[in-house]
């Protein structure tokens, strides 16, 4: 997905939020801003947002000299995720569908997100997530998919999401590799993070040698790419990684919530739906008019 | 009040939004966005947020060679507010306070504001304003000073929101010279605009020499700023001319809706909030912590 015009005023409020995060003061917060505005001028804007997204914020990182600005949010949501982890255990076990609530799971834990404005409400969204009707839903897509294969790839997003992965990743039980990031940005999970909530038991978590959010190839380590290409099928969940691999050949599915309103339009769904979208040639060859 | 970091993103999106009301194709969108983008690195802080919109505004006219992006608009909201005049004046004709509730009306109509995100409903804040309580609220101070003086300047602010001026000014039933803007801005009161709701009939219109939105005193006629600083009161309309305003020593009153997290933020309210607060000399000499 390309960045929209629409995306610009997102994030100089990103750097901003994410200065004050990490405790800057207005000096540093007004230096943080003028860097991203010097970035948006040089920006194409055929790439797509995560790859201004990165540069932002590593200005971040480096204004305010911090590592990790959300270092504790990220520590919070995992904690507040990890003990709801048996409840939602228990809902996926006595479900009449158990692979669909833990797809709906997934979904509801995208909800953690620090990029997009305003507060999110785990427990709540769960509920909501439970019975929402889809927006897209090639769920049984994903399932004929997953029968065809013996391990995939599933491309993590932010920490405390992932516990709800960890549910899907495990009734799913088929061998996986979950990918974080490098590094930290915005709230996105790390090694660290992935194995604070014992998904380090269930998959072997690779990283995948970038700090951008979502998953920018361009900016990932050959060894990665290479077993990206090589993959039989991936998840990717969370909507940067929908923004930055929404037109690869792959055979991928794309699991999100659109809390966006740019996204949501790329998508042609409403803000606030919940999607699983088959991408990738597979996609294309089927709907020509994609 | 000086410009806040929080209003880059906002400016930027006022922009876009200016932009396509002006028609423009994505081509002028992503020029009016890039030269916006280098007035913001040239731009003082310390200078007011209507400063900067004034840039704004005159790039979007430039850019989308449009005089008056919001022209349909104002029309449409200035007929629908002249459709509610006969039943608003009988609100403040039957009312046991007739100015308590010239002033809700007036502070009602500040909803008309194409600056602030997302659409508004004219008649449910009418009904809402009816019954808010104020968050601060001068208006026996505001009484007192009006019983001391003869006549009166008066800001405008929006088209449409000048109908709900008007119900004020008659209640006040003093002389009258009410400010409008020289040239088209966003959806503010133009000569045009307060000719359209009679206002010529119960006041003397007169304009301040400059198309910046607020009243922006640097960028206004020699001759209105002698008025202005003449006036025995004045009494100031909207977001803009707080923001303007905010720190003059003139004898003013503000009437406006905190519809902007920055302004309430500034004025100590929460978003949402309406207002009635004297500003100036006299604000100052009684809270000397202001």
């Amino acid at each position: 997905m390309k960045t929209y015009l629409d995306c610009y005023p997102c994030f100089l409020r990103q750097a901003l939020e994410a200065a004050r995060a990490a405790g800057a003061s207005g000096i540093v917060q007004y230096e943080v801003v003028h860097k991203v505005l010097e970035e948006f001028i040089k920006f194409d804007p055929q790439q797509s947002p995560p790859e201004m997204a990165a540069k932002i914020h590593a200005i971040v990182r480096l204004e305010t000299k911090s590592r990790d600005p959300y270092f504790k949010t990220k520590k919070k949501d995992t904690e507040l995720s990890l003990k709801l982890y048996p409840k939602l255990k228990n809902l996926v076990a006595k479900a009449s569908d158990p692979f669909e609530v833990a797809v709906r799971l997934a979904i509801a834990g995208n909800i953690i997100d620090v990029g997009v404005p305003g507060d999110y409400d785990i427990e709540a969204t769960v509920k909501r997530v439970l019975n929402q009707p889809f927006s897209i839903n090639d769920q049984a897509k994903l399932k004929r998919a997953l029968e065809g294969v013996s391990s995939l790839l599933y491309l993590a997003d932010n920490a405390g999401e992932t516990v709800f992965e960890r549910i899907l990743i495990e009734e799913i039980g088929k061998t996986t590799r979950f990918l974080v990031k490098a590094g930290p940005v915005l709230n996105d999970a790390t090694k660290e993070d992935a194995i604070a909530v014992g998904l380090d038991t269930v998959t072997n978590i690779i990283d995948n040698g970038s700090d951008a959010p979502g998953t920018v190839l361009p900016l990932c380590s050959a060894a990665f790419v290479h077993e990206f290409q090589e993959a039989p099928l991936i998840i990717a969940k969370g909507q940067a990684n929908y923004e930055c691999l929404s037109d690869c050949e792959n055979n991928i599915f794309f699991l999100l919530q659109a809390k966006c309103p740019v996204i949501a339009h790329d998508l042609g769904v409403p803000v606030g739906s919940i999607v699983l979208k088959q991408g990738g040639i597979e996609a294309k060859i089927k709907s020509p008019k994609h």
